[in-house]
């Protein structure tokens, strides 16, 4: 079945995935002389960098999602189609799809990436991911139904459990989540939850690595250790996680930790793409590029942001795979679809880093500038301002600048409520 | 087991649920010389008069529910506890729930009411609540899928399904979504779903009384029938649904209707509790008390709220199923317990009418006062500020107006979101 899209003597560009790549390659594209097509499989664009705060009760997902719809108001002939990409047949040029299948003459996958259980089933099954906004709700339900069950709790070890969190993973979600429980049990606990004892919550963060933020500055990833043992947080560098059966983590070192909740951010690995031959695809299972997006050895096939493996002489192993590439990679592409149209040849990809930033708590974060490094309060506010102008939308630039400013000045995140979904099945 | 609750030389006071009564009379009471308990299934209270908006992608969740241990901050001997309560057992004097038995001195009934499908069980196994804000994101996350599979249907009855909505009950819930998907239907459906022709959207109403809002004016039901009538809304007084399958709706009049969303506002019963004898609870499952609020042949017990049945001069049917008198007897129930404190005799309580709202679009609203009735822009705006001041919290506040601002300024509703609950399932 052929999926309903009005037809036109435009050619068709279909872009699988409304991440930080996809949505910026349409947003480019939606007034040029191409039809788009943009497949996600929600109908919203999620702000990844602020996943943790809303899992810690900060922000509203509203706030750091944006209705793909909002965008294409503007444009003339570009679709939306909320639906799960099945496979696709590259010789035939069709993206087979759950509301139907669907014609392309430039196909650019932009699928991103998935939470990596390096194989490991019973923490797949256990552990938490953080990967989009419905799991970091699913998180932040998960902590508050732990605390209102762990004040009817009298035994001490049951009561840990409930309390105590383990997160695995050195990078930006990890320390940002381990930064900011700690200030949830500083700040919030003793308010609210008078009948724990704050000083009985233990928040560990696991890295397999000897420092934090690795692909940041040695000198981002010393202060970051530094703050989080300030906030009490107990880092384990040159640690790992082996097992976790949903009640205990279990470490390599023979140690184990009781917990109903383990937070894994210790990796990603690319989405997966029927179709695709598997020649080109790497161990991390990015599609392998040439320097202008384009899949190698498929014709107008292209793959841009953290699902494409574009090896350069300054990333022979890809670039990083955060928003920056992303962006990038989509606008090049753009200008390349736009070239194309006026018989121009394409440029290639160079990567400009514009450095990154990590942020830990109030007053503490990390950044780096391609010139320098530097931390600390000044840090923490660069990492305010940037994140703010990044988000998509007015609206959303605006409810999350109040909420920052209602919870910085109340010592307290406002959104502490578990909202359970509702099923039919209750009945 | 017992629950874990700090012991005391005070009274004890359990309240069992957090809606208007409950939580009236806690906050009433967290300062008093009572031990208070309050229990409820979720960890916060839910204002009912703005579920409509939530499910019409208006205001989030979060900003018209409020944390009960926001309020329990400022209390010395209140606690919450989030539980389910299975029965009472008013000879031993304790209350009995999934955290553990809690023993009471005085037992507050505030368990309010549900939706009642007047026994049909198919259409209770179909038809969409709107009782809690998680059954109003539902309708929410419902309309905005099935907007996004119509855009991808080529069949013309087949989007119908889809794209019409049949509401039952011409209450203020009823008549105010009503307005709000017509308003929907005219301003934003041609704005962000092109594909779309909002003309084949068609919204019924259906009331099985020969007038709309009942419990309020001659011209308050007159007027929100003209408003409705000039959005376009389908209202059918003296029809009643008989039938619905998930697919079609089944009239008392032969017609029937396909929609696969039948939203039921159409009235509501009593929630029931183990251990209440059943001489003493009505036909609409409502508890039965004098004028003191307490249950007729209980020691010890008292009902307030929705759940109770208070025959008075005035009422002798009971008082409306409304928010004043839930929160008025709340309050003299307070005052009755600080005065047996000072071993004074208890007051009666007295229903004072404040006079009741409807809202029904854009400068579209109908108000009796006690002294006159009022429609059109001034009543559109009464509906606003009363409804703003009667939420709890300086933020929810904040939030709800930011978003009305919004929401006016750019006919438009900004959280059109369809965020699934993530589920361990998933993996």
């Amino acid at each position: 079945m052929a999926v309903n899209i009005p037809e036109t003597d435009k050619e068709r560009i279909v872009i699988i995935g409304g991440g930080f790549a996809g949505l910026e390659l349409a947003r480019k594209l939606i007034k040029s002389d191409y039809q788009v097509v943009l497949i996600d499989r929600n109908n919203f664009h999620q702000f990844q960098p602020l996943f943790y705060q809303v899992a810690m009760a900060g922000l509203e997902p509203s706030s750091i999602v944006f209705p793909f719809r909002r965008i294409f108001q503007k444009a003339k002939d570009a679709y939306i189609r909320v639906a799960e990409v099945k496979s696709v047949d590259t010789e035939k040029k069709i993206v087979e799809t759950s509301v139907g299948d669907m014609w392309y003459d430039h196909l650019v996958i932009a699928i991103g990436a998935e939470t990596n259980f390096f194989g490991n089933e019973r923490i797949a099954k256990h552990a938490i991911p953080m990967k989009s906004v419905s799991q970091a709700l699913y998180l932040r339900n998960h902590i508050l139904e732990d605390y209102e069950k762990s004040v009817t709790v009298r035994d001490f070890s049951d009561r840990q459990q409930l309390i105590d969190i383990v997160i695995v993973g050195g990078g930006p979600t990890g320390v940002e989540l381990a930064g900011s429980l700690a200030e949830m049990k500083r700040y919030v606990i003793p308010k609210e939850y008078k009948e724990l004892n704050h000083k009985e919550i233990d928040i560990y963060l696991v890295q397999s690595g000897d420092r934090l933020l690795y692909g940041m500055s040695d000198k981002a990833g010393e202060d970051a250790l530094r703050f989080l043992t300030e906030l009490g947080v107990r880092v384990q560098l040159n640690s790992r996680v082996t097992d976790y059966d949903g009640e205990r983590v279990y470490m390599k070192d023979g140690n184990s930790i009781p917990t109903d909740k383990l937070i894994w951010a210790a990796g990603i690995i690319g989405n997966t793409l029927k179709g695709i031959p598997e020649d080109i695809i790497d161990r991390k299972n990015r599609i392998k590029v040439n320097h202008y997006s384009q899949v190698e050895g498929v014709a107008d096939v292209y793959a841009i942001g953290d699902i494409a493996m574009m090896s350069t002489e300054d990333y022979p192993d890809g670039h990083p795979q955060v928003a920056q590439p992303a962006l990038q990679q989509a606008k090049t592409l753009a200008r390349n679809f736009k070239r194309k149209l006026k018989d121009k040849e394409p440029k290639p990809f160079k990567y400009f880093d514009k450095g990154s930033m990590a942020t830990i708590g109030r007053q503490r974060a990390v950044a780096d500038l391609p010139a320098f490094s530097f931390s600390g309060s000044l840090a923490w506010l660069a990492w305010l301002v940037v994140h703010l102008f990044a988000l998509i939308g007015t609206r959303n630039k605006l409810f999350v600048f109040l909420n920052w400013i209602w919870n910085y000045f109340m010592y307290n995140q406002s959104l502490r409520l578990i909202i359970r979904p509702y099923t039919r099945k209750e009945l």
